[in-house]
């Protein structure tokens, strides 16, 4: 249950664009570019004079505007838009973002990328209090405490609003005469400013929508600040003082793509030199390296270049799978035809092989790719992964599963080793992993939430503390 | 004209399987791992005990059968498939194969990868002779060859028809007992043959398509080579003894999948040692190596490796580009708005870059990424090459342009350097390509067809003759 | 603003089955024999032993459930369903029904037919009071209403939210337990109950739904009843004992299907006798009748059977117009090219036509009628309506303009005649249209809701009552 | 296999158009018109400056141009369409028309409606020769005759060709300078030709396609007659002077749609007649009169005028049938779930009924409505048949089932009535046809084709000849 809500409003994509004649193309273009961070649903809302027009539908985005003219109509200057990312039991039509809010007294749309921790009781109080909430998103929840919220004006409701709630959020709220971009105490998820050659200014979840976009990256919205742009420019405030950086570890590991850069830090650089690093941790003689594709590869070429080892293509994806509705028969899968992930025979029988994987979660993957190689002739595959086991749940916006399901928890990595096969398995140590971001902020783990591989949480839990500490009472027992 | 007609059969794949209950399934994944040979048109034919089911449309291959029921339809034990590339002009659902052909004392369905060069003068005399041809392709061509042709049983009849055929060819004919595979003499294009645990058979362009359906591999079908598959097992013989092999050397550069092997040559390691020779013969000072991707990553590793250079992630190619319908305006384009290739701004500032290119066609996508690559603060970029100058048009079944499309026929390596914008250009040697690929076969430039490079055509070019000589002239004069 | 909130529930289906295994594909066929009554969106909520399914989407029901998958994963043995009306403005996916609610303490769907008064006053003290209404649609204002309703178990508070709301609604609310079904005071829309072989009970808008899953007609709700049906069988009480019966006449005019009972009365006999009766108070002399196809053809078959004269088919209406997506150019329009409504010049030229329309809105479709059967020939036609003028909105369900688009409140019938270029133009009178219905209740016009024709309007306009006024005094200035 | 071959290009519609701007269009909306003719695939060739330009795809003419695009890039003066029947085994993607032949010499396109009786022949001898022929239809049997026909010039071919085959066919020819109407010697289908404002002409199967795009109707294209029209205006000529008229009496009953006219006779009007006289004919004591919709409707209101008897509507068409994906499963079929067809109870119940249908092929459908009727009431149900019974079946191009699936081929009319559960049943007698459709034209049954309810063929049967006496052999066995 706890579960089920949780993971609602996590790994999404936001992106917002103020002050361009062409907003709804930009945030199609900007969405597009973050389309790997959701792929359930997407919309888009703009602001036409004052007149906030939307559409958003299932699927992807190039689904949900295959008809041009779903995307022609939404005309302005300003945009905000939404990338979903599918979940169990959150399918609803009803969840697709950004929500937009008809009011007697004026119109709002939001968008949102991240968890509240304390949503189930904010839910309840509100029902208590006579609300409806037509959605399971944290969107609604956010625009019910801002209607609820005394206040003279609209940015001071804002503030108060933003103080109930807990957890991790970057939302974009775009109002009549603004567009508001608001990140949470810890800056648990990414959400960055850049500006246009025309003086637009865009934010979005991740640099790369700005490049998209052919915006210049100015700077991030930095944890409790609440970024406000309207006609006049851009102005800044905060609603609380009381914050500590913690962005989130697994944006670096496997979530952000590539060509993005988080608190000055780049994706791609960061994953290779968790891969450097791996290999002077848990180093080991072998033929070749091989990473899985394809957020693995950045980390697999620095395995690669550290150890002096070779970097082989001894995986391929299909770069069509997504576009797959017929799944081989149960006889056929287990005859082993598979349609995501070839195994290159010729570059891997006969060799010892170094596998980098960027994270295990199940284990199950990894199994079955061990599985596959050997089939193939490997002599030899050691799994090396570029981040430290992922132990503890996330509470902020990333989908991990309980810790039941996360095999690290469960297993010591001799275990885990001997479930998936691997002649052997290390891990990148959490020291590792923060020197490799090289974040070096002054906070806890240099500014990273290392939460789900040492389960310090940077803030209390909430609604998920009691089931959480009955877990680790679980686990002991 | 000659152009258009010439490049109708172009860069397709075909795929057949004789002897399983789920002939259907198999060739749906045999072709989807072949779909990077062609995405405009997809179909598949079954033999259910000797009638002939077939299925076909335009677009992807999930697209075509996106409703099971249209691949369920298709029983049998016995299949041929085809993956049809986008040229212009050829965009008619009659051009989509394999075709079915039902006579009355039989039925057919042909399916091709090649391009016949004298396919004019063959439809000249066919039309002459009262034919009706309802298609642009050459594999209709060969169907009425085959029925026109003199001969006491069918087995007769198809060598005779081969043997009036010229070109680069790769044909599976399913008959109501029979899959038949046949090669040009010169063995232009790819096909490989592999068995099934079960026994089944099964031939395909590219090895990649066994594996996708678990088949070992054989042994590649040989140049003028017709290799018949019955109830009886696999029987082997030749419509020709004069043979050469010439296996397009294009396939290795930048065609073929990675993970397949052509000649018993894994693509992978032999563009990787392509890199390496690159950095061998075109060493340059700089601070990393770019590979464009995704074809030319393998080259850009071997660069690398051998070059001591790391190598960096600067492009970013975004994944979900195939399915977006909606294009920039040209104002956003002129902005430098841009969804398909995303410069890593982080990565590349400031830094020296050598930039691995495959093959270089017109230049105006090296140009373009020259250019992104300067914006983002590259100080200097070195665009290294893995293949030789392409400087001749391929008349066997690769889509390469007319000589005059080529820069590299019009222009010297300087001038294309400046065109291009780069601070230095040089290519891959064509004994560094010859080595690298490493045939080795017993024939000249080791069993490769190099005429792309050098012009020197395996065998009389037909058809194409007098506009080529034309061709010459012109750059003469 | 009023027109456009006032207009975003009407003119919907709803459909409702409770203890039948078959439940969804029951609402489905339901549903799709109310499809007349909206296209614009539908959906289905079924109820599998207390948990709440959805499934709903913009376009036709086949649409909405294309992929079969969409409706075999609504099971359970109860459902409610809705399909909805395409009015200017409200095409938002929000606005489709049936809603489904998800609070802590129980699910509840729910989906409505109609138009409340007081809405816009309802929705104001709503938001003051903090409420969040994300669709435009009158169903939420209830569900809001019964949440913050005082009382010790839904059904009290259900009543108490039912006297809270004014105007005309047919609603039915599918809980964890129950089926309910409930009209308003005046019982201005009509909703049916039936009951299926099984023992099921079904309720629809129509009873062509009824008979479309076969079942038996048992009696229809009545004004201020709150029919609730749970695992003890159906239960009956009413919210008030304030009610009048004043059924929309329009329902019989032209909304309902021909198949349709309403309070007992078949609607293609009713219009029948108003064609008749229409005949008797202003006959002409002619050669034929036509009617407008298809709303208008019982009529005029009355019309014909009353006057002596030949029912001839001289208007024919394409079927398949409703899938068309390529409209003709302004230029070919003007040609004449028309796409929907083909005139029989062979059977109306040189013919008195006597035209027999159901009713006049705007009379620019009767205009165009006309002009068209005077090019094809004929030589004189005399419109006859089968309904009295229009000359007032309707503020209870149904789309009717306001008084400024309705022809017949701005011109006199023979300003209309001239404006519409017939030969002479007569209407029923209002009691006619009461004796050709024929429902004798004891209640002001038979039972039957007038307004339309004389602006006696049953219940007080509340919202609309202030733009009513202004619109009359415009009138007279 | 006769029979398949046989239906392959029964009930067509073809349409042409020269020398106007919109050709595309006014080709969209003339064969939207005619979509009633054929439901399974649609396709349109235009000529621009002597270029032919064709798209074509399966599904009604709206889901082949749901994408504007189609239909605009067929630019050019001039275009011929298709809309093509669905009949079993002939759904290959080839069969769909207007087929397109790219000659080295020259461009054509070609649709047909009709069937050729000696295909079978002529498809072997063209074989023999060598000939390859794609698809099953009867249009590319003449391409193939047109090319290998001796002659001067096309004209001369054409003639040669048409002398060749033997049949019912209306052809309609796109050259790259002409468009050219050709009709079988016995005019078995209509064929018109209309003119527009601007002097552009039309042809087309039905004269609503030349309401449609607002042409006048000039006349009909006569038995033997090709029609060339080209820069130099219309011109006429037969390919053989033995011609008799013998228009298919089918198109009359219950194929064309009512508003057009075939050779002069408005068909609604001619229904109405035959109607009529059916009562005249088979007279009973009734209460009222129902027609089966659509088609019956006609005769059925000319039965109830001739009778005196009331014309009700007591079954309703769901005019949205079409689009339904989703069936009954079987246990709600038994259960009387039914989508299409709705019976009005009270109308029905406590009624002596006369239910006339327009004919009746193998009589499921009218037990299944008699039962129907009865069980909502009907007293009696008198079934009268507004053709006489259908005992041969048709070999010109009209899709009706062999002799074993004619009903009255097979029983008595006595035996018809109980098998059916009709309390009488009665059929129009050859005669009444023949006086109601009042063609009066000097030749065998007044020009009309009979043979479906005589066996009168008015033409040697070649290919089906000896098929057929087998079965007039089996029925006297």
């Amino acid at each position: 249950m706890l579960n089920e809500i949780r993971s609602l409003n996590e790994e999404c994509g936001v992106f917002g664009v103020w002050g361009h004649p062409d907003a709804n193309q930009l945030a199609y273009f900007g969405l597009h570019s973050l389309q790997h961070r959701g792929q359930e649903g997407a919309g888009i809302v703009t602001n036409d004079n004052g007149q906030l027009l939307g559409y958003r539908d299932r699927g992807l985005l190039a689904d949900v505007f295959r008809n041009p003219e779903n995307l022609a109509q939404l005309t302005g200057e300003a945009a905000i838009g939404h990338v979903r990312y599918a979940t169990a039991g959150s399918h609803g039509l009803e969840n697709i973002q950004p929500f937009l809010f008809d009011f007697a007294d004026g119109q709002f749309a939001l968008a949102h990328n991240g968890n509240l921790t304390n949503a189930v009781t904010l839910r309840r109080q509100l029902e208590d209090e006579g609300a409806i909430l037509k959605s399971s998103s944290d969107s609604e929840i956010l625009m019910h405490l801002i209607r609820r919220a005394a206040g003279p004006d609209l940015h001071t409701k804002v503030k108060t609003a933003l103080n109930q709630i807990h957890g991790g959020f970057a939302y974009v709220l775009l109002t009549q005469d603004s567009l508001i971009a608001m990140l949470d105490p810890n800056g648990f998820r990414p959400l960055s400013i850049g500006q246009m050659a025309n003086g637009a200014y865009v934010v979005a979840s991740e640099t790369c929508a700005l490049n998209a976009v052919e915006a210049i990256f100015i700077r991030d919205v930095q944890p409790g600040e609440v970024v406000t742009i309207d006609r006049d420019g851009l102005h800044s405030d905060f609603f609380t003082t009381e914050t500590t950086h913690s962005i989130c570890s697994m944006e670096y590991i496997y979530f952000a793509r590539p060509d993005s850069d988080i608190c000055g830090i780049n994706v791609h650089a960061a994953r290779k030199r968790m891969g450097k690093r791996l290999a002077a941790e848990t180093g080991v003689d072998a033929d070749m390296v091989i990473g899985v594709p394809n957020s693995s590869l950045s980390a697999a070429s620095g395995y690669a270049e550290a150890s002096g080892l070779p970097y082989e293509m001894g995986l391929v994806k299909n770069q069509y799978v997504g576009r797959t509705f017929i799944q081989p028969t149960q006889a056929l899968r287990e005859q082993g035809v598979n349609r995501k992930l070839a195994v290159v025979k010729s570059v891997v029988a006969g060799k010892r092989i170094v596998l980098v994987d960027d994270s295990i979660v199940r284990g199950t993957t990894s199994k079955h790719i061990v599985k596959r190689l050997k089939e193939a002739g490997a002599l030899e595959v050691h799994l090396r992964v570029a981040s430290p086991p992922l132990k503890y749940p996330c509470f902020y916006g990333i989908d991990i599963q309980t810790r039941e399901e996360l095999i690290a928890s469960q297993q010591s990595v001799a275990q885990m080793c001997e479930t998936i096969g691997a002649d052997s398995l290390a891990f990148l140590s959490q020291e590792g992993l923060i020197d490799a971001i090289g974040l070096h902020q002054d906070a806890p783990y240099s500014g990273l939430c290392m939460a789900y591989f040492n389960g310090d949480y940077p803030t209390p839990l909430y609604d998920y503390e009691a089931d959480y500490q009955a877990s680790l009472k679980q686990d002991k027992e």
